[in-house]
């Protein structure tokens, strides 16, 4: 667990970085937050420089990455989006629903003074101290969310907002691979593969993210927004297979072990390293204190599961639950400032007999708790039968849906099985439903799914639920490594990233294991960020090779601090670096320890390039015609640029 | 590095496992060697219990894995191939080559002598204190090679033991298979993939490894067995896309750090956890006496790049390198027992200036040496113009070819690009020369490959080498992961090892940063290992699958110490379960630290699972028909199974 020394307040920020503001043309008022990361110059072999310019990346971490923020968690960030979501006139501000003692677990106030009574002070009840605004809601009966604004043809400045953080460098990263492609005497350059094998990828996406273009994609279903009016604190992101891939990092308290401090800090912990969204999955007590201070303090979007909520106020008993409370849930996160709720609605009780001869059953929390529910009231489903309550909902405050896979397999034996693809089926339907009421939907799937039968996955989800973005936990392509599930999982998450998967729920080592503490949550977040960008290159994302360009460029060039800068994990490079070769010399000099100063591969390799480039020997035929001269110049000349 | 103190004397054996041997039939000598994991019972509601078998498993870690073995790295393992290779009648002993002071990178005796006494203790040559066989090599005029012996239709007795040894637990898997596709009343179970998508797979593998199937895919060149006469130690095992996928483990001191004890000690930990083979990288001093300390102790192949050692013996200077001196390297690596040799006969001069318009140039050392040599001299690459004499001495000790690809790929932007796929083609007319001469071929592949242009490698590399084994680094899938890399490129090994890659050379965090330490190694080899485990499931391997479902049915089930054993790496399973739940009692909990005792989901779904069973409501039909009944009489009953 996280201890009190190690709080990030004491962390240092990216090294060689800054942040950056890029404005909004069609609202001016919008600040789109990047990290830049400066670069050293090149060296050339005759003394000369030449500068690199420096890279933007797309940074998840909000104000606490602006060295120029002066807040603390006590009090939260700014309320970034309040203004936009007010000048739609649209919502109202009302009273909202009383904090109750069962909120957070507890049967009454009394209770909860004894619960805090007994325990140590990192598990107590701490209400949160910074501003408790009161919440808003649709005024006017009309939807107040992105997929109705996009379909009257608006461009909300969330979308504009967007439309600039995704362009990160874009116009570079093209102009490099034009001049690529055109390098006289050179052999061809790789161009991006801009047409992905069996998706409508390449056909849709622009070279530039438009406004329009995000705009079109949420009328249309196939990305989402989300975005609650009562989390003005979130900066806007978009979830779409047209868009960058995108990654969530759960985190919550359960009733074993962890504090609130712990998940803010995990939160934070999170989005510093690259998390897009974050799953705050507390079960226990102080559930609905641990979302206030998670929420108040999280530059991202936050989901939940609210039947696990649900669940701790009828103190656990699957069989008590009922859509009163539910739908007494929902409000209450609701007006917390949600901005996507995972509703198992989708797990029928027809489906349930057939997960028994399953190798692992039913492995999604929410799935079983409905399928008990089902079988010992023998009803359907209630969040099924109350969807266009829950809809209604969702669309007075602008939480989206992501649809919850509580079928899905739990291990490579259930893979893509009846009881799986039957609840996709219902999960197109619930889609459609939400969408003829204005609410924002992504679905979840698998899992478990050994290699071959990933692609399935995906396409079966763009047809059944309409091109709705898809969720997927992982998929772990294989069961037998648990301590090492980041990796199995890692694998398949890239892949299904790439057939057209928008977002990946990371998995820690700890999965199936233990709660993770703060390393796990660096090393998962750190792994689906891989994920991701291996699937954004494979797609041909434009702007993505930028990045795998400079730091290929830096390494080639021994720039040892550019390399680690440029990395994922700067700290770590640096680190690992420096456990073989820890003197500051060993980082400007044009050798490493795997091969030492002698045999260097990449010197070599530099001694050739220069050697070919100032003797204009770039082609086959240059070398039939007079190499052998030149040949004998360099080894005369002592066979060594760097001598 | 590794200190003393941790070595892996010290290291307790795999948990609750036990090695057995498995009989030949043609060979009656053989002994296969087996890791056993024994498994605890299945404690049924009733109180009743079912046995589980034990999981048997490949196991590479030979006699240092057998608690009844009595060695040690001083007089080295025993020499189980020894007699077979006798009994062929076709080699002889001679007196071999003397070891000389440059063999160890001195000038002299005088020079080694001076070294040693500057030294620290851990830097000091060592010479190898056990047996000196005399070398033997082919006396007849034939290969002594695998290939030759499959050619004319002879089953050998390694061939019989890899049979054995690729066959683990086959019948079990296939049994487990068919009846769960005929299950009554059941939804239909997945079956394997048999059939893999555009490559001939399912149509070749039997159901079973027959020694016969073995015979034939080395006689087509389809699969080699690495299996130097001078190398009797080491335990039969097969690289080739119709056997399980193989990792590599790279080793090797380098000028800047480590020493012989260590690298013994990264050689038997590597093929702890799993290597199939390891390659010794060494560099800088002692490369003749450190080769031998791991050879006379190795129970896997050993693969080695001679190039490397050459070049120390000229003192590092590339434009000295020769024939004359790269030929006495290689028969003093091959009377030594080096298994596969590396050798980058495929970087042609002509070649050459094509990479200079790279992103990164050559990256491979083998390669570098080999371009520098080429341009210095402007001669054709000597490795390529000696082929058939290099080929004669593989064919005189079975050493097999490894042919690299020093043109490979250092860059995502350099994937795929005209250098690469030239040098493959060459690697083709290598392999085809070899063949001719009966030496056993395997081809290097890349490198960094973004997802989208994996595919097209493999592909090539089976119709321009004619369906030989190919052997890759990786493919690293992005470059903006370094201290990541053994999971940029675990994500590519993965996907080459499903699409037909018979071995993947591991990647560890360290790679493009430092050398690998003991963590590291082990790291790298796991990640390896799960790579060519989803590869062997997506194969539709047969056996593959068995470990997944024992692994996931002990999950299920709660055996948590099972689901540590069956794991690959129970000890780090073990200790990440223990970090939230140390008391012993929670492992035989049914639940863990990530839902707490009451609403986890494996164990809800472990009720339906008994509840549908007990009422015979395994169908849609029965839930119509009465289930509403039953459902009361579930709900009356306390709704808990386990309660």
């Amino acid at each position: 667990m996280i201890a009190p020394s190690e709080s990030i307040e004491n962390e240092p920020l990216f090294p060689n970085s800054s942040r950056v503001y890029v404005g909004g043309e069609q609202h001016p008022e919008i600040r789109v937050a990047m990290r830049e990361i400066r670069q050293s110059d090149t060296s050339r072999p005759d003394g000369s420089t030449e500068p690199n310019a420096p890279l933007r990346v797309y940074d998840t971490s909000g104000p606490w990455g602006d060295p120029a923020f002066d807040g603390d968690v006590e009090r939260g960030l700014p309320a970034l989006r309040r203004e936009w979501i007010l000048a739609r006139g649209d919502v109202e501000e009302y009273e909202g629903r009383d904090t109750r003692p069962e909120d957070n677990g507890y049967l009454s106030e009394e209770h909860a003074r004894r619960h805090n009574e007994r325990q140590a002070a990192k598990n107590r009840l701490l209400q949160y101290p910074g501003l408790q605004r009161k919440p808003l809601r649709a005024s006017g009966g009309a939807p107040v969310t992105q997929m109705h604004y996009a379909r009257q043809g608006i461009v909300t400045p969330e979308m504009e907002y967007i439309a600039i953080r995704e362009n990160l460098g874009r116009a570079q990263a093209y102009e490099a691979l034009e001049s690529g492609a055109a390098e006289p005497g050179g052999p061809p350059r790789n161009a991006l593969n801009l047409q992905h094998p069996g998706q409508p990828w390449g056909a849709r996406t622009p070279r530039f993210i438009t406004p329009e273009f995000v705009r079109d994609e949420v009328a249309r279903g196939r990305a989402i927004i989300p975005s609650n009016i009562n989390h003005p604190e979130s900066e806007p992101m978009i979830i779409g297979r047209n868009f960058l891939v995108k990654i969530n990092a759960n985190i919550g308290n359960s009733a074993v072990a962890s504090s609130i401090e712990e998940e803010v800090e995990k939160m934070r912990w999170a989005t510093r390293w690259g998390g897009d969204t974050v799953m705050d999955l507390s079960t226990g007590k102080n559930i609905h204190a641990t979302r206030e201070w998670i929420i108040r303090n999280s530059p991202v979007p936050i989901g939940t599961v609210p039947i696990y909520q649900a669940l701790e106020k009828v103190g656990g008993r699957v069989e008590d639950l009922s859509w009163e409370v539910f739908r007494d849930t929902l409000v209450e996160q609701a007006e917390q400032g949600v901005d996507y709720f995972t509703i198992h609605a989708g797990v029928l009780l027809r489906f349930i007999p057939s997960t028994a001869t399953r190798m692992t059953g039913i492995v999604s929390r929410g799935g079983s708790i409905m399928a008990k529910w089902c079988l010992s009231h023998h009803k359907e489903n209630f969040l099924y039968t109350h969807w266009d309550d829950i809809c209604d909902i969702c669309a007075a405050y602008d939480v989206s849906f992501s649809i919850g896979d509580g079928l899905r397999p739990g291990s490579v034996a259930d893979a893509n099985d009846y009881p799986q693809f039957a609840e996709l089926k219902v999960q197109g339907e619930l889609t459609e439903r939400a969408w003829a009421k204005g609410v924002q939907v992504m679905n979840e799937g698998p899992g478990h799914v050994p290699m071959h039968m990933v692609q399935e996955n995906m396409e079966k989800q763009i047809e059944r639920c309409h091109e709705a973005p898809f969720y997927t936990l992982g998929p772990l392509t294989t069961d037998i490594a648990p301590a090492y599930d980041h990796i199995t999982s890692g694998i398949g998450a890239a892949m299904i990233g790439w057939y057209g998967c928008a977002m990946l729920c990371y998995v820690t080592p700890k999965e199936h294991l233990g709660l993770p503490d703060r390393d796990d949550v660096r090393e998962g977040v750190i792994t689906y960020k891989i994920a991701a960008h291996a699937a954004d290159l494979a797609k041909g994302h434009p702007a993505a090779q930028e990045r795998d360009n400079a730091i290929s460029k830096a390494r080639f060039e021994f720039r040892w601090e550019d390399q680690f800068n440029l990395s994922l994990d700067p700290d770590r490079a640096r680190e690992y670096h420096d456990a073989t070769l820890p003197q500051d010399g060993a980082k400007t000099a044009h050798f490493c320890s795997m091969c030492g100063p002698t045999f260097c591969s990449m010197k070599i390799s530099d001694e050739v390039r220069q050697f070919a480039a100032e003797n204009n020997l770039e082609t086959e035929e240059a070398i039939e015609a007079g190499m052998r001269e030149k040949a004998r110049e360099f080894s005369e000349g002592g066979g060594e640029i760097y001598s």
